[in-house]
């Protein structure tokens, strides 16, 4: 491995065989094929409260968020959802159903939301995360929520708590 | 850009600040950020006939499936499963609504299925297919279809033609 910066894939042209521009790489020609992301999240719940965190980075460092982050390769979304809620919140759920899909094309991500029971209140911050807390409804931060897909899915799951699975492109509903 | 070629990201290690193995380019440095990918598909319908397409072109070359393929940048999913329609099988479609969501945690791909309706009964290969044609169910070749998603597709589509959506993990309903 050198130790120098080198470019990486940063050259935009259309590899031949292929019918659109990808990045391709100056100095070992790597042709990098990006695709559309999934984050996979999720609405917890003790009760009749539900679990927020304070993000510690960025993007929207200081804003609360649903546990949510991007889906790993050999992960079921499912599995991705609670892996994000015990490092995000170090709680341990019991995994309920998908209810949301939220596309947002612009940026190439889709979100997959699911809810969950924690299996005790106790809650603590992981490293992505300056606080984890249990929120009621009447009590939760709807003017610092870090993106617009946690609102979505907390919207979502309050209106149709044992609802089937709601698909949103950009806020739209399909 | 080198015309010999050269490793790309090959080396598998734990990036800085990381906490997994990732690909990393010994020439360039660049890390290969792999994520599970989605794949768009869709079940077309012609009055009481679907369209079914034979590929061209491997993995499963010469054997039958509905139209589908990767999803793009900034595509949303039923964008890009109309576009594989097109490309697949040159026909234009009414898109219906998302119906089957199958996870397949091993190859790290999810398929989302749509259900349309064909503008006109035409079709014909795409590039990437060596026909493309209307069947009837009881002359569905089933024995012949590429993948298992095609076959869940197909017999989700038939057992509930204005149902919600399924979510499968791996052939598992959830």
């Amino acid at each position: 491995m050198s130790g120098e910066s080198k470019a990486g894939p940063s050259v935009r042209m259309v590899p031949e065989g292929d019918d659109r521009e990808r990045l391709v790489c100056p100095d070992c020609g790597h042709v990098h094929y990006e695709n559309p992301k999934i984050t996979v999240g999720t609405v917890c719940t003790w009760e009749d409260k539900l679990l927020l965190c304070r993000r510690a980075i960025e993007p929207c460092s200081g804003l609360w968020t649903i546990p949510a982050g991007y889906l790993e390769e050999n992960e079921t979304t499912v599995e991705g959802a609670a892996r994000e809620v015990w490092e995000e919140a170090c709680v341990q759920v019991q995994m309920g159903g998908l209810f949301g899909i939220y596309e947002i094309p612009h940026i190439s991500q889709i979100y997959m939301i699911y809810r969950a029971r924690m299996t005790t209140a106790d809650c603590a911050p992981g490293p992505e995360s300056a606080d984890a807390a249990l929120f009621s409804w009447d009590d939760v931060p709807w003017e610092e929520l870090a993106f617009p897909s946690v609102s979505w899915a907390l919207e979502e799951f309050r209106a149709n708590p044992d609802g089937g699975i709601r698909v949103k492109v950009h806020g739209r509903d399909f």
